[in-house]
């Protein structure tokens, strides 16, 4: 039952703020000497998703598991967990409380349960068979949806930075970012669930793993908005196995052609 | 007492933070339409600034206030609150838990009290008089202390946008970049904050006001590290009437000749 697949992300969420919020800020002063070998965001990507995979493991064995930090498991079901235990390790590493706890459950149609935890802040960013939700520290759920925005000028772009892309895609990418009326950088994984929640247009993004995007495409696409590659094709039946690793956020479907004909130049 | 003006920090935290969360991701959906002449932001600012005017009046009615939003109020005292109701107005607006509240009292020697107050995430960075510290959601304090950085290969460099220096300083930020272990964007005030608690080694910025930086002038030095203009005077004493609106914060002093050297070409 697919509800109570997302009935687990609970637990996921639980299991995985447990497991982080000891290494979260713990790396300063003389702790910190670069060679005594100490590396919190590693210990704590670690420690999150093995107790991910161990959930996993004694209630969904025959899924198939794909995690940043472990390999692969195959699984039998036709279903695969893919995990990225914590996204956006450089605000991690800074002490910011920009990343999250990525989880999404995909079968053959790509992911259709998704979740971003962000444990320090208390809120999640969720798709759940009867839609996409936020929830935050007191437990209120909030619906998901986009909002409306009919042309670049009117857009707030944003990106984690300006320097992750291809040396040919950079020159767009600054073309785009003066098309629209903001750009805001270092957002991470909360690009995507602010997007979802109606507070951004559009998100551009390259060179990503299936882990860093997987629970956004349920949620985008059930709050309304759409998530392509740059050739406009949903990326949502290209995961986990043969995503390109390119991203395209839209809250409002009609801007979609605008953002990508100036991203191909 | 300087002691009674640190205690009055507590209530400017809990006045302006019930003024702002009302109004934080509140703009979605059809709210958003660019039309309907509904602008959060202003009102958030505006309504935190006098929330904090008013207890200011109030309580320390012969001191000073120099605020972003309304005119300036010279007072008799010698001594000046310096206001930010919103800073990081970019993260504000499209949701992200990257703003805060800032305030600082300074004297004739700048300032001497400062707080950075983040009410989403429910967490507060300090200067009293005996010292910076952290206090988090559960009331929970924890000194503010840098970290030793060696040199600037090992140094975690932030600034809130590549694009937010003169032309003639954009490529020796970026030659700064280089020459660090990492660089990362969209921080703002976080980034003084977290200097301060020793995640950040170096933050550079220009173009700021008086109250954009105001209270970490004493967070960062009582945290034990320097923050300086472009040709390494201390800011504090400019505060708030001389300021040039350049920053380099350093968590450990000895690395600011360094940075100072590629910054002025």
């Amino acid at each position: 039952m697919i509800k109570d697949d997302f009935s687990l992300l609970d637990r996921l969420a639980e299991a995985s703020a447990e497991a982080i919020l000891p290494h979260f800020r713990r790396l300063s002063g003389v702790e910190n000497k670069a060679d005594d070998g100490f590396d919190p965001v590693t210990q704590a990507d670690k420690a999150a998703e093995a107790a991910l995979r161990a959930i996993l493991a004694s209630e969904r064995p025959d899924d198939g598991i794909l995690g940043e930090e472990f390999q692969n498991h195959a699984g039998s079901s036709g279903r695969t967990w893919i995990i990225d235990p914590i996204d956006g390790t450089r605000g991690f590493m800074i002490g910011l409380p920009v990343w999250g706890v990525l989880v999404a459950l995909a079968d053959a149609s790509g992911p259709v349960l998704g979740m971003m935890s962000q444990p320090y802040v208390g809120e999640r960013f969720l798709a759940s068979p009867d839609g996409a939700f936020h929830v935050d520290r007191a437990g209120r759920r909030t619906p998901l949806a986009t909002r409306p925005c009919a042309s670049l000028d009117a857009a707030i772009l944003t990106t984690t930075s300006p320097d992750g892309f291809t040396p040919e895609v950079i020159p767009r990418f600054a073309a785009l970012a003066r098309r629209c009326r903001m750009v805001r950088y270092g957002t991470d994984c909360y690009a995507y669930a602010l997007l979802a929640a109606g507070h951004v247009d559009v998100v551009v993004e390259m060179g990503l793993k299936p882990f860093d995007i997987a629970p956004f495409v349920p949620i985008v696409e059930a709050a309304g908005g759409a998530i392509t590659d740059f050739a406009g094709e949903r990326i949502g039946p290209t995961l986990p196995h043969t995503f390109n690793g390119e991203a395209v956020a839209v809250g409002d479907a009609s801007l979609l052609p605008a953002v990508l004909e100036v991203l191909n130049g």
